[in-house]
């Protein structure tokens, strides 16, 4: 924590640039722990892989080893950060079981991070040392295009996005960025956010990818106070729609396959819950009603008594992403229903202090159960298996 | 053409309601030819349904047959029509086949037809003896919900909505609706057109669906002047969309698989022209540029090269029916396309009126080729194997 590397006279990017053919001999560099060992900042800086450890997936099978890597070393626009807490998204568990394409492995996941700036590179004027930082779902972008420069870094017009576990970059010395499953992270100072103090490190993981991929449709779709705002799916993405919806002064009406959520759903304010029974029977009721719907559902499912819920003309937001990222959908029906049929992803980095701002100065916190890293392979059958209430996060000193 | 038949006090509604039991019975009534034989007016009217002959399609194989069946008697509400042409449509191709679900045959098909009034029921006020009228996807509804009261019909919100062909209904004699391959049609007069003189018969049929299936979603994105407009699937339906929306001031992109459509395409005003092929190349070049994009292929396709050549926030609707009416959409590339998709049904009647109005005002005319009766199967392959240019139109007189 005490520690700022300076910059390299010559930029990390570009001393990578030159040796990307020899990138896979950095692995084999004697790691340096520098947080164990402070450097005299008077002493030209050792620009030297950072030392890490995680739990990692070796493999498809969906179960995570402890894992000892490298991160990159400090850039001049880097922050390092000691992570405090990781928290648990379907997501990581969908990309490290393959189900959206193969990965390249061992893979660290994780991308809902806090923690506090150890160090930074010589052009960081964002953060300082010891400031609570948080980092999501991407850590680079080309941030010089339309999209990057407009806060839409997710859709970087140049492909460079570069999201924050099992993306290939020569920058990382296992070849992939690796992500928030860990005691430490390296990150471009603009993909970092800043936590306030007025959040727990805890309840502000979440926020970072459950927080902001609700947030930013529900955003966009623009509803007026009393609008009625359907949430489908009510896990780690739908209990913090739910809550966002409630607190922007939406109707809002949660529809969960599990029975036994319905008290939480409605101490979190939602107007009514309905039980998804296999028939959707109790859905017909729903005809129509809503002004609009986010549907957070991370596995294909039938469409159709979902979209007929929303009022025609009105839109339905995706934000589940199945496995191989398809999903069917009735045309016929959908022309009934009259609805526009969109999918979101994330948001980009000032939209995602803004959640993170909003929700600190609002009150509005994830229902969160902390663990140990040891108990992260239990966490993820129980997310897979409906039961997490609602997000579980991890606390990154049990690495 | 010279009949009037007045309407029984006992409306046929109610005494078909009263008698549904019997339903089947009536196709046994020995049939009356109540063109050829005029009714003297001043007596009790014989309310008998009217004998047709036409083309059915008696099985899945796609291929039809010459068929004389029964119409409904004319009821107070109702016109008789004379059909002078009814047009191929790929939609009654994959309704005959089965692709949308199990049929009952014979089945007349064809919901795009015109011809003169040659009988009206004692309540009618919108059509008189003599009168161009047409027909396209619907024949009825139940007229008093906020859908059929606000002039879309097609989406009753009773379930009401009758399509013109292969809809079970205990007042036709058959047992269904039947299209308008056919000389004759009865139907309720809100359901029908009227056909302006300045333009043809044959030239107003395929405007019955093809031009407000295209028109109405293409009022509906509400384009402005110089906007790019994609049209995707340049057959019946979409060589209409690119006619229609170059006629209402967009700048054209028009998408096909076949390149020797190319020189009518640009002969009808489209800016450009993209063959599209396997692997999409061709397409590339059109990432993000259109405003709006209305999609007519009839089949199961590749959505995503086509929704990621609509701009950020733009709107893509799909026209075509695939098989099953199911079509599979890549999430995270919608995600990233950030593009709403919709599909859009036909349209309601007033707006129907409308695009005749309009087109026939506008010298917009379809691309047709007039054929017999007899070589309607032929037709069918051609529209199969993308070879109809554009529109074949029937000319009933052949039946």
């Amino acid at each position: 924590m005490e520690n700022e590397i300076a910059g390299n006279e010559n930029p990390r990017r570009k001393f990578l640039q030159q040796t990307t053919a020899a990138s896979a001999a950095l692995a084999l560099i004697s790691p340096l722990d520098l947080i164990s060992k402070p450097i005299n900042q008077n002493t030209k800086p050792m620009n030297l892989p950072i030392k890490a450890r995680g739990y990692a997936a070796i493999d498809e099978s969906g179960i995570l080893k402890p894992f000892e890597f490298e991160r990159r070393s400090l850039g001049d626009d880097d922050i390092l950060i000691d992570i405090k807490f990781a928290s648990i998204c379907h997501s990581d568990i969908h990309q490290e079981k393959g189900h959206w394409g193969k990965q390249i492995y061992p893979q660290v996941p994780g991308h809902e991070i806090v923690g506090i700036v150890s160090a930074v590179g010589k052009n960081v004027t964002k953060f300082k040392l010891g400031d609570r930082a948080g980092v999501g779902c991407m850590v680079d972008s080309c941030m010089e295009c339309n999209s990057c420069t407009h806060g839409e870094e997710q859709f970087c017009e140049r492909g460079q996005t570069l999201f924050t576990y099992g993306f290939p970059t020569n920058e990382e010395p296992t070849g992939i960025t690796q992500g928030g499953y860990s005691d430490k992270i390296v990150v471009r100072d603009h993909f970092a956010v800043h936590i306030p103090e007025e959040i727990s490190f805890e309840e502000a993981a979440p926020l970072l990818c459950a927080g902001i991929t609700t947030y930013s449709p529900l955003m966009k779709a623009d509803f007026k106070l009393g609008d009625k705002v359907g949430v489908a799916g009510i896990g780690g993405l739908g209990h913090m729609a739910v809550k966002i919806a409630v607190s922007k002064g939406a109707e809002v009406y949660a529809f969960t396959t599990t029975a036994d959520k319905t008290e939480d759903i409605k101490s979190w304010g939602a107007k009514e819950v309905i039980v998804v029974d296999e028939t959707f029977q109790s859905m017909q009721a729903y005809n129509k009603v809503l002004d609009y719907m986010i549907c957070t559902i991370p596995y294909e499912f039938n469409v159709t008594p979902y979209i007929m819920s929303v009022k025609p003309y009105g839109t339905f937001t995706l934000v589940g992403m199945p496995i191989n990222s398809e999903i069917t959908i009735n045309n016929l029906m959908l022309s009934f229903a009259r609805v526009n049929f969109n999918a979101s992803l994330i948001g980009g980095i000032p939209e995602t202090q803004e959640v993170i701002d909003y929700c600190s100065e609002n009150g509005i916190r994830p229902t969160i159960e902390i663990i140990s890293a040891e108990q992260i392979n239990e966490a993820w059958e129980k997310v897979v298996n409906k039961e997490a209430r609602y997000r579980y996060v991890i606390d990154a000193g049990t690495f």
